[in-house]
């Protein structure tokens, strides 16, 4: 099944309807049930110690299922997350981009299963695994 | 056991060491293996349509566990999240605090695990539930 | 909110519908979005070393969440397991049931969501928690 | 990283130390920081409408990552699992093995954590996901 949204639909959609996603969130490529994001860590989302947040890992991986999903239903739904788990692993690299490879594992009518692994740009070591389930509303 | 921290021990710690967090986040009370952890939402917060962000409530239950750890192990411990799960389950209403209320369920030597129950300030209804475990490195 | 089915009319439906549960499983209690299920550990359930398997306390949540559920929407429904999350904290006394108190924190139209706590009969010490959603077919 | 055990070894040691797991468990492959395992359903796991059901699911991601795990550091150590969440997504195809692709995103000293997919035998979609950390004791 071929995506309904192309990449620069996709971000127009995030620019208008996310302003306060803010630049520090790019969509790098989006595909059938799939999608990469990308986060340019700044100062604001670091811990003690140079890590990047764990909310802030949680966002990404949050934006990089929504990007993949709305790509395959297009942008009129209004998607919420249900349920989300993740596992932290490394310490991203300091200074990195972290980037988000995003697998929908399940598009059903009324639930949607997105997998996502996030490293270090640069790196192929895992910084965190996601899975977050979005529910999706009935047309109305 | 009773804590090793302080209400106003462990509300100095966080002013000073993550002022990153701002000041929607409080923390109302702390007690043996438990706390109670508040998040006043401001707009930088807001989804469209009003909702707090799931990142949000993934922060607030992150703080919330770190806070009742850290009441129990003292302030020099640099404890990282390891795994969270979480379920969004209602919006939260409009305009009103989150209240987070955490359990601690385990406190080992290398491992403990919180459990959180989200709702609105003034109502009873669960807007998400969490569990997070965090790593404790060993003495230096 | 009162349950539709009493204790009796659910054991009777888990014997009748889930023979293959076997009589370690027990429903001890049921009331408005909550109920309470044990396991009689028998030697198939357990791990060298003597503890109570993952599968099986796994298994005694899905099952208890699906009791206080049913409770809840009767018995004709055919929910299924979507997403579950499980920590497993202490090892279980030995020779003792594991019990598990089960609340239903959400009972949606299309998704319910249960929360567990499991200790060994007799102790305090939780053992395992769990949170199991459900998906709720729509009526036919 | 190479395993310290081949698959032969692999299979000698859960056929000795997991006489309860039965021969409807079969290790396929074993290589660095991944394995394949296998499930063939027989009556006994099977829930009404002929789904495998969820426990045996989560008893095969278990198993899968433990088999995975052990081939990396040795056949001595007793690691338990601390964490668990699991994704289900769709039901298997009726009468066929369930395959279970493991991959062992992080092996610390005190911590290890795989990633699972399950589908049927025949099949590409996906049937379930899971993770599962677990904890490795310190050497004694």
């Amino acid at each position: 099944m071929e995506p309904k949204m192309t990449l620069a639909e996709l971000r127009d959609f995030f620019a208008r309807d996310f302003p306060q996603v803010g630049p520090e969130f790019g969509i790098d490529a989006v595909g059938p049930m799939e999608a990469v994001v990308r986060w340019s860590p700044s100062d604001a989302h670091l811990r003690p110690g140079g890590t990047v947040s764990g909310p802030t890992l949680f966002a990404l991986a949050d934006l990089g299922v929504y990007a993949a999903l709305l790509a395959m239903i297009g942008p009129k739904a209004l998607a919420v997350t249900t349920n989300a788990s993740i596992d932290f692993m490394r310490k991203p690299l300091p200074g990195q981009d972290i980037l988000a490879e995003v697998r929908l594992l399940k598009l059903g009518r009324a639930l949607a299963v997105g997998d996502v692994l996030m490293r270090s740009d640069g790196s192929d070591a895992t910084v965190a695994r996601a899975s977050m389930t979005y529910s999706i509303p009935p047309k109305g």
